[in-house]
């Protein structure tokens, strides 16, 4: 089927969307649920045959696990999938209503986006996601998989396509291109008449393209090159469980460590013991000059280090004069993600939380809690790092849009 | 100057702006609006140059005519700058603060965007208008302007940067683009490094060009290909000046009517009198068949009478079977822009607030009503017609993104 065939279908099933109740669409999502548990040999000898031609073509140990699914996968993305039942719906929340002097009542009320557009790279459970997430708000979704997941994500769609016409519900709310080409790809990019908005998922190198070739809005995700800010007054002892715990605890994620900043007046009291403790855990450390003369296994940082995510057990560390210092660091060099200051300082973390330029900026704690389920969203489709829209963790919420109803009684403009 | 540095300087003012305070900020807009009418003069004398320039390029009268200045346009541009002080401003507003289990306190605070870009045409005052919103908001602005306004908008910039150096405040905070080129315009829509956003302001071929060249995030506004419904059930004598009011109040604007649905039951009974009351303002009536046989006046519709704006006396009419044909025949043909209903059935009213997608859905109201000032934001930069960011009439609010902020004390992610 072409993609503007796949783009006419979904725009037809966004209206049959935008007027269902939450109880349908909670009934329907639990049919999906059950079907998933209910055809898990099916999406294990499909995911299979994804393995089969991923190890074929020489993928490595961590994408090829990203691709793998088992049976306790499974189970858990059917659970993802009940979840996304429970949460809110925030579709049809009147925003405000106000009478205009003329007698008119007026007001703001949440409305699915329509038809949204999701290109994503290997892990399948995205397609199950995501979907859940825009069937929830109410949306039509067309899905872009990876290659790689091909098969598993054929199958993902049928099993939810064939749920939701069991359940009486929309099955054409979900779509997927079959043919996973770049042409395709552009295609999406370019279909305004059908899509509202595409939500690119994966590497810095897919989010470009997307941005690059898309005509239709584009919601940038993801990438993120975070800091953290360790200031002279900062209390040390909490610093160094912070530091780990947001550069260690999962390095390749978006909220995860990428560069240090430490004030120069506790580099040396901070830095030996803290590079130590990086070191044990396992982190190759790149450094400016003083970095790396207080450490000999230190490797010279060069502009490649600021600039880039690691995503990796690797991390940057540069000395800064002071707190200007580091947010002009920040400003420079920042993907606008989350960013970090450690501080006893009152004026200090002001200035940082005023200053910085991100969808999150913290004091006091890891960047790793810039997620969907920490901020209490229950589930995300992403991290915005643009500013339109949605920033930062996009729920639910940031899946609708708004409409202005208005209750005349016969008013004219005068 | 490139359009590059011009980005560049663009950035470092929004840094600047975005830690203002409201009060600096309106003593500076006070200054400009001064400014502005100490020298009128100077302004006159440079909008004069345009007016000779479009003349002997053979500019007709109403395009002539929003190109020029008056001393008391002047006035009245200042006087806007004025009201935009006195508007209350979003940034810095804390939409909503939590505590996470952790003890971590979280919430979302409203700050400027950065640096907004607008492409716009004629008008010379929209180079001040934008200004000054952009700027009460916290945000750097790049302009690119008509080029049939070239001179007046540049004595403009020079004015408010000048008063804005003399108030201490953010010169740089507007830029304008020196070379008024096509080549220029291109650069700015790709200027992902330093725009935040493009706003285009004109008419639908400037807007589709900025969709399909821009790469950076874009608003696209204005396009109003708007409908009035007349249900079978509507007291037509209220019909009558709200569609007279729709048509003829301003038929240049976007919220102005376009195409008139008429339910076949009271087509005959509300028609004739309606068309003749239409004739006599000097409407021109295009309408389908049955239109066309209840006058002979009428022009018969082609699929371009449906699927345009007029902006002008001209108006489309067809008689549908229901309520869902009307919704049907919307569904198809708008810009989801505004769009009423003329009804007493609670039902039908329910019904096409619920199913009919654009910014504003009316009932029984004029579709005029679309504007940033009838819905009270005070001033507007544009009309979105997009559903993501701002959907409708985009006053300061929709110039404002926001940041998440946490305060912690030395929370780690488990």
């Amino acid at each position: 089927m072409s993609v503007e065939k796949l783009g006419q279908k979904a725009k037809l099933a966004a209206a049959q969307m935008a007027v269902l109740g939450s109880q349908e669409k909670n009934q329907a999502l639990l049919a999906v649920a059950e079907a998933l548990l209910a055809k898990k040999d099916e999406i294990l000898a499909a995911n299979a045959i994804d393995m089969e031609k991923a190890e074929e073509n020489g993928v490595r140990g961590s994408l090829l696990d990203r691709l793998l699914l088992t049976a306790e996968r499974i189970d858990g993305i059917a659970e993802g999938v009940r979840q996304t039942a429970a949460l809110n719906d925030p579709v049809g929340e009147v925003l405000w209503m106000r009478t205009h002097p003329n007698g008119m009542v007026y007001g703001q009320k949440r409305v699915p986006i329509g038809v949204l557009g999701m290109i994503y790279e290997a892990r399948p459970n995205v397609t199950v996601d995501a979907f859940a997430l825009s069937f929830k708000s109410g949306n039509a979704v067309i899905l872009r998989g990876g290659k790689e997941a091909f098969e598993t994500n054929q199958v993902f769609v049928k099993i939810i396509k064939e749920a939701l016409a069991e359940a009486d519900s929309v099955p054409e709310s979900v779509q997927m291109l079959e043919d996973p080409s770049r042409e395709t790809a552009t295609k999406l990019m370019q279909l305004n008449e059908y899509l509202d908005v595409l939500i690119p998922r994966g590497g810095a190198g897919l989010i470009q393209s997307v941005i690059k070739n898309a005509s239709v809005p584009v919601i940038e995700t993801g990438v993120g090159n975070c800091h953290i800010f360790v200031d002279e007054s900062a209390n040390l002892l909490k610093a160094k469980p912070i530091v780990i715990n947001a550069k260690v605890q999962r390095p390749g994620v978006c909220n995860a460590l990428e560069t240090l900043l430490v004030h120069e007046a506790v580099a040396d009291a901070f830095l030996p013991e803290m590079m130590a403790e990086l070191e044990a855990k396992g982190v190759e450390l790149h450094g400016d000059e003083r970095v790396c003369a207080l450490n000999e296994k230190v490797i010279p940082a060069t502009e490649w280090d600021w600039e880039n995510e690691y995503l990796d057990l690797k991390l940057a560390i540069r000395v800064v004069a002071n707190v200007e210092e580091a947010i002009a660091h920040i400003a420079k060099y920042s993907t606008k993600h989350s960013e970090a200051i450690l501080t006893e300082s009152y004026s200090a973390s002001q200035k940082f939380l005023n200053e910085v330029d991100a969808a999150a900026v913290y004091v006091n704690a890891s960047t790793r809690f810039t997620d969907g389920s920490e901020f209490g969203f229950g589930a995300e489709i992403g991290i915005s790092t643009q500013k339109l829209h949605a920033r930062g963790p996009m729920g639910l919420e940031a899946l609708t849009s708004t409409k202005y109803v208005i209750y005349g009684d016969g008013q004219i403009r005068g």
